[in-house]
Protein backbone atom coordinates (compact mmCIF):
# COMPACT_ATOMS: atom_id res chain seq x y z
CA UNK A 1 0.00 0.00 0.00
CA UNK A 2 3.20 2.17 0.66
CA UNK A 3 3.92 2.01 -2.94
CA UNK A 4 -0.22 2.76 -4.48
CA UNK A 5 0.03 5.81 -1.81
CA UNK A 6 3.37 6.98 -3.68
CA UNK A 7 1.52 6.67 -6.79
CA UNK A 8 -1.70 8.29 -5.39
CA UNK A 9 0.45 11.18 -4.68
CA UNK A 10 2.23 11.89 -7.99
CA UNK A 11 -0.62 11.47 -9.78
CA UNK A 12 -2.36 14.05 -7.69
CA UNK A 13 0.90 16.71 -8.78
CA UNK A 14 0.26 15.68 -12.38
CA UNK A 15 -3.29 17.32 -11.51
CA UNK A 16 -5.30 13.97 -11.67
CA UNK A 17 -7.75 13.01 -8.90
CA UNK A 18 -5.08 11.10 -6.37
CA UNK A 19 -6.07 7.31 -6.83
CA UNK A 20 -2.82 4.81 -6.97
CA UNK A 21 -2.80 0.99 -7.55
CA UNK A 22 -0.21 -1.54 -7.25
CA UNK A 23 -1.01 -5.19 -9.12
CA UNK A 24 1.44 -7.91 -7.38
CA UNK A 25 1.89 -11.55 -8.41
CA UNK A 26 0.90 -14.34 -6.36
CA UNK A 27 4.89 -14.71 -4.71
CA UNK A 28 4.59 -10.90 -4.00
CA UNK A 29 6.42 -9.27 -7.15
CA UNK A 30 5.20 -6.00 -8.23
CA UNK A 31 3.98 -6.81 -11.75
CA UNK A 32 2.73 -2.84 -12.13
CA UNK A 33 2.30 0.49 -10.71
CA UNK A 34 0.21 2.91 -11.83
CA UNK A 35 -1.73 6.44 -10.77
CA UNK A 36 -4.90 7.69 -12.40
CA UNK A 37 -4.55 8.97 -15.63
CA UNK A 38 -7.61 9.67 -17.16
CA UNK A 39 -7.31 13.60 -18.11
CA UNK A 40 -4.01 13.14 -19.28
CA UNK A 41 -4.29 9.83 -21.41
CA UNK A 42 -8.37 11.48 -22.73
CA UNK A 43 -9.73 7.80 -21.69
CA UNK A 44 -12.28 8.36 -18.31
CA UNK A 45 -11.34 4.08 -18.24
CA UNK A 46 -7.71 5.29 -17.09
CA UNK A 47 -8.46 4.78 -13.39
CA UNK A 48 -4.98 3.54 -11.63
CA UNK A 49 -6.82 -0.03 -11.23
CA UNK A 50 -7.89 -0.19 -15.12
CA UNK A 51 -4.28 0.70 -15.94
CA UNK A 52 -2.36 -1.90 -13.66
CA UNK A 53 -4.90 -4.85 -14.26
CA UNK A 54 -3.96 -4.27 -18.22
CA UNK A 55 -0.40 -3.25 -17.51
CA UNK A 56 0.33 -6.51 -15.47
CA UNK A 57 -1.88 -8.68 -18.50
CA UNK A 58 0.17 -7.38 -20.89
CA UNK A 59 3.71 -8.01 -19.06
CA UNK A 60 2.40 -11.71 -17.95
CA UNK A 61 1.11 -12.24 -21.53
CA UNK A 62 -2.46 -13.54 -20.14
CA UNK A 63 -6.13 -11.63 -19.95
CA UNK A 64 -6.22 -13.59 -16.45
CA UNK A 65 -4.17 -12.86 -13.56
CA UNK A 66 -4.94 -16.08 -11.02
CA UNK A 67 -3.57 -15.31 -7.54
CA UNK A 68 -2.77 -12.01 -8.10
CA UNK A 69 -3.44 -8.89 -5.33
CA UNK A 70 -4.71 -5.81 -6.51
CA UNK A 71 -3.55 -2.80 -4.09
CA UNK A 72 -5.79 0.55 -4.65
CA UNK A 73 -5.47 3.57 -2.32
CA UNK A 74 -9.72 3.93 -3.27
CA UNK A 75 -12.36 2.02 -2.82
CA UNK A 76 -12.92 0.88 -6.75
CA UNK A 77 -15.98 2.01 -8.50
CA UNK A 78 -17.86 -0.58 -10.47
CA UNK A 79 -15.90 -0.52 -13.24
CA UNK A 80 -12.67 -1.39 -11.77
CA UNK A 81 -14.54 -4.01 -9.11
CA UNK A 82 -16.03 -5.76 -12.64
CA UNK A 83 -12.72 -5.64 -13.83
CA UNK A 84 -10.81 -7.12 -10.90
CA UNK A 85 -13.33 -10.08 -11.75
CA UNK A 86 -12.78 -10.01 -15.30
CA UNK A 87 -9.08 -10.34 -15.06
CA UNK A 88 -10.13 -12.92 -12.19
CA UNK A 89 -7.26 -11.48 -9.55
CA UNK A 90 -7.81 -13.42 -5.95
CA UNK A 91 -7.39 -10.14 -3.57
CA UNK A 92 -8.53 -6.71 -3.63
CA UNK A 93 -7.01 -4.19 -0.73
CA UNK A 94 -8.06 -1.40 -0.66
CA UNK A 95 -7.30 1.67 1.59
CA UNK A 96 -10.45 4.79 1.65
CA UNK A 97 -13.66 3.62 2.06
CA UNK A 98 -16.06 5.52 -0.72
CA UNK A 99 -19.41 5.94 0.03
CA UNK A 100 -20.20 7.81 -3.17
CA UNK A 101 -18.60 6.25 -5.97
CA UNK A 102 -17.45 2.87 -4.62
CA UNK A 103 -18.87 -0.43 -6.07
CA UNK A 104 -17.49 -3.11 -3.31
CA UNK A 105 -19.34 -1.80 0.00
CA UNK A 106 -21.36 0.57 -1.47
CA UNK A 107 -23.33 1.40 -4.34
CA UNK A 108 -23.67 -1.53 -6.78
CA UNK A 109 -21.67 -3.90 -4.47
CA UNK A 110 -20.55 -5.65 -7.43
CA UNK A 111 -19.37 -9.43 -5.79
CA UNK A 112 -22.40 -8.94 -3.62
CA UNK A 113 -24.32 -9.23 -6.67
CA UNK A 114 -26.53 -12.23 -6.95
CA UNK A 115 -25.16 -14.40 -10.38
CA UNK A 116 -21.27 -12.83 -9.38
CA UNK A 117 -18.87 -15.73 -10.37
CA UNK A 118 -15.62 -14.40 -9.04
CA UNK A 119 -15.17 -13.72 -5.54
CA UNK A 120 -11.41 -12.34 -4.66
CA UNK A 121 -10.81 -11.93 -1.20
CA UNK A 122 -11.86 -8.52 0.24
CA UNK A 123 -9.55 -6.60 2.41
CA UNK A 124 -10.34 -2.84 3.12
CA UNK A 125 -9.77 0.42 5.20
CA UNK A 126 -5.83 -0.14 4.86
CA UNK A 127 -3.80 2.91 5.63
CA UNK A 128 -7.50 4.07 4.87
CA UNK A 129 -6.50 7.84 6.82
CA UNK A 130 -3.65 8.36 4.91
CA UNK A 131 -5.40 7.83 1.51
CA UNK A 132 -8.30 9.36 2.16
CA UNK A 133 -5.95 12.53 3.23
CA UNK A 134 -4.80 12.55 0.00
CA UNK A 135 -7.88 13.08 -1.46
CA UNK A 136 -9.48 15.27 0.76
CA UNK A 137 -6.18 18.05 0.40
CA UNK A 138 -6.40 17.60 -3.59
CA UNK A 139 -10.31 18.32 -3.60
CA UNK A 140 -9.64 21.54 -0.70
CA UNK A 141 -7.36 22.72 -3.04
CA UNK A 142 -9.79 22.53 -6.00
CA UNK A 143 -12.44 24.57 -4.35
CA UNK B 1 -26.74 -2.28 -35.32
CA UNK B 2 -25.48 -3.29 -38.86
CA UNK B 3 -21.77 -2.15 -38.03
CA UNK B 4 -21.71 -3.45 -34.63
CA UNK B 5 -23.50 -7.01 -35.74
CA UNK B 6 -20.95 -7.02 -38.40
CA UNK B 7 -17.71 -6.14 -35.97
CA UNK B 8 -19.30 -9.18 -33.83
CA UNK B 9 -18.98 -11.36 -36.54
CA UNK B 10 -15.71 -10.48 -37.60
CA UNK B 11 -14.31 -10.99 -33.78
CA UNK B 12 -16.26 -14.68 -34.08
CA UNK B 13 -13.72 -15.15 -36.79
CA UNK B 14 -10.76 -14.31 -34.91
CA UNK B 15 -11.71 -16.89 -31.91
CA UNK B 16 -12.95 -13.95 -30.13
CA UNK B 17 -16.35 -13.73 -28.22
CA UNK B 18 -18.62 -12.32 -31.26
CA UNK B 19 -19.70 -9.40 -29.61
CA UNK B 20 -19.17 -5.39 -31.81
CA UNK B 21 -19.60 -2.02 -30.61
CA UNK B 22 -19.76 1.07 -32.37
CA UNK B 23 -19.77 4.75 -30.98
CA UNK B 24 -21.47 7.73 -32.73
CA UNK B 25 -20.90 10.97 -32.15
CA UNK B 26 -24.19 13.24 -31.41
CA UNK B 27 -24.53 13.58 -35.55
CA UNK B 28 -24.30 10.13 -35.75
CA UNK B 29 -21.04 9.93 -37.40
CA UNK B 30 -19.10 6.68 -36.51
CA UNK B 31 -16.13 7.84 -34.22
CA UNK B 32 -15.32 3.99 -33.58
CA UNK B 33 -16.47 0.53 -33.86
CA UNK B 34 -14.40 -2.71 -32.67
CA UNK B 35 -15.55 -6.04 -31.34
CA UNK B 36 -13.89 -8.05 -28.87
CA UNK B 37 -9.95 -8.56 -28.16
CA UNK B 38 -9.54 -10.17 -25.03
CA UNK B 39 -7.13 -12.76 -26.16
CA UNK B 40 -5.36 -11.70 -28.85
CA UNK B 41 -4.89 -7.96 -26.76
CA UNK B 42 -4.05 -10.50 -23.04
CA UNK B 43 -6.41 -8.20 -21.51
CA UNK B 44 -9.82 -9.38 -19.90
CA UNK B 45 -11.20 -5.31 -20.29
CA UNK B 46 -10.69 -4.91 -23.81
CA UNK B 47 -14.39 -5.76 -24.64
CA UNK B 48 -15.60 -4.01 -27.34
CA UNK B 49 -17.85 -1.53 -25.68
CA UNK B 50 -14.67 -0.35 -23.64
CA UNK B 51 -12.44 -0.39 -26.97
CA UNK B 52 -14.75 2.10 -29.03
CA UNK B 53 -15.05 4.15 -25.68
CA UNK B 54 -11.33 4.62 -25.43
CA UNK B 55 -10.65 5.40 -29.02
CA UNK B 56 -13.63 7.65 -29.37
CA UNK B 57 -12.34 9.62 -26.60
CA UNK B 58 -8.78 9.65 -28.35
CA UNK B 59 -9.96 10.40 -31.71
CA UNK B 60 -12.26 13.76 -29.51
CA UNK B 61 -9.22 14.41 -27.59
CA UNK B 62 -11.73 14.50 -24.41
CA UNK B 63 -12.22 11.71 -21.86
CA UNK B 64 -15.87 12.34 -21.66
CA UNK B 65 -18.17 11.65 -24.81
CA UNK B 66 -21.62 13.82 -23.78
CA UNK B 67 -24.47 13.00 -26.46
CA UNK B 68 -22.58 10.16 -28.03
CA UNK B 69 -24.46 6.89 -28.21
CA UNK B 70 -22.78 3.65 -27.80
CA UNK B 71 -24.15 0.46 -29.80
CA UNK B 72 -23.16 -2.82 -28.79
CA UNK B 73 -24.67 -5.81 -29.76
CA UNK B 74 -24.87 -7.79 -25.96
CA UNK B 75 -25.90 -6.32 -22.98
CA UNK B 76 -23.02 -4.83 -21.19
CA UNK B 77 -21.66 -6.47 -18.45
CA UNK B 78 -20.53 -4.49 -14.90
CA UNK B 79 -16.87 -2.82 -16.60
CA UNK B 80 -18.46 -1.73 -19.57
CA UNK B 81 -21.94 -0.34 -18.04
CA UNK B 82 -19.85 2.02 -15.61
CA UNK B 83 -17.34 2.54 -18.08
CA UNK B 84 -20.27 4.05 -20.46
CA UNK B 85 -21.55 6.30 -17.50
CA UNK B 86 -17.76 7.11 -16.61
CA UNK B 87 -17.19 8.25 -20.12
CA UNK B 88 -21.19 10.06 -19.62
CA UNK B 89 -22.76 8.97 -22.94
CA UNK B 90 -25.85 10.04 -23.67
CA UNK B 91 -27.71 6.77 -25.25
CA UNK B 92 -27.15 3.20 -24.75
CA UNK B 93 -28.19 0.61 -27.56
CA UNK B 94 -28.04 -3.07 -27.19
CA UNK B 95 -29.26 -6.21 -28.79
CA UNK B 96 -29.13 -9.42 -27.02
CA UNK B 97 -30.11 -9.57 -23.19
CA UNK B 98 -27.36 -10.97 -21.08
CA UNK B 99 -29.11 -12.70 -18.31
CA UNK B 100 -25.71 -14.36 -16.99
CA UNK B 101 -23.42 -11.38 -17.58
CA UNK B 102 -25.39 -8.36 -18.08
CA UNK B 103 -25.67 -5.33 -16.02
CA UNK B 104 -28.44 -3.21 -17.50
CA UNK B 105 -31.09 -5.30 -16.69
CA UNK B 106 -29.56 -8.55 -14.80
CA UNK B 107 -27.02 -8.81 -12.15
CA UNK B 108 -25.66 -5.39 -10.73
CA UNK B 109 -28.28 -3.32 -12.69
CA UNK B 110 -25.84 -0.62 -12.45
CA UNK B 111 -28.19 2.02 -13.41
CA UNK B 112 -30.56 1.41 -11.38
CA UNK B 113 -28.07 1.77 -8.27
CA UNK B 114 -28.88 3.83 -5.57
CA UNK B 115 -26.58 6.59 -5.87
CA UNK B 116 -26.07 6.10 -9.43
CA UNK B 117 -25.27 9.82 -10.90
CA UNK B 118 -25.12 9.10 -14.74
CA UNK B 119 -28.41 7.98 -16.23
CA UNK B 120 -27.89 6.99 -20.24
CA UNK B 121 -31.22 6.73 -22.29
CA UNK B 122 -31.01 3.13 -22.76
CA UNK B 123 -32.86 0.90 -25.77
CA UNK B 124 -32.14 -3.11 -25.40
CA UNK B 125 -33.69 -5.94 -27.93
CA UNK B 126 -32.50 -4.18 -30.90
CA UNK B 127 -32.01 -6.47 -33.89
CA UNK B 128 -31.55 -8.81 -30.31
CA UNK B 129 -32.04 -12.75 -32.62
CA UNK B 130 -29.39 -11.76 -34.70
CA UNK B 131 -27.03 -10.75 -32.17
CA UNK B 132 -27.87 -13.79 -29.67
CA UNK B 133 -27.63 -16.57 -32.66
CA UNK B 134 -24.01 -14.99 -33.37
CA UNK B 135 -22.91 -15.82 -29.93
CA UNK B 136 -25.15 -19.13 -30.11
CA UNK B 137 -23.82 -20.38 -32.94
CA UNK B 138 -19.84 -19.33 -31.68
CA UNK B 139 -20.49 -21.59 -28.12
CA UNK B 140 -21.95 -24.69 -29.95
CA UNK B 141 -18.95 -24.61 -32.01
CA UNK B 142 -16.75 -24.58 -28.88
CA UNK B 143 -18.59 -27.63 -27.45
Amino acid sequence: MGLALAQAQAAGARGEVPVGAVLLAPDGTVLAQDGNRTEAACDASAHAELLVLRAAAARLGSPRLPGCTLVVTLEPCAMCAAAAAAFRVARLVFGAYDPKGGAIEHGARIFQTQGAIHHPEIIGGVRETEAAALLQDFFKRLR
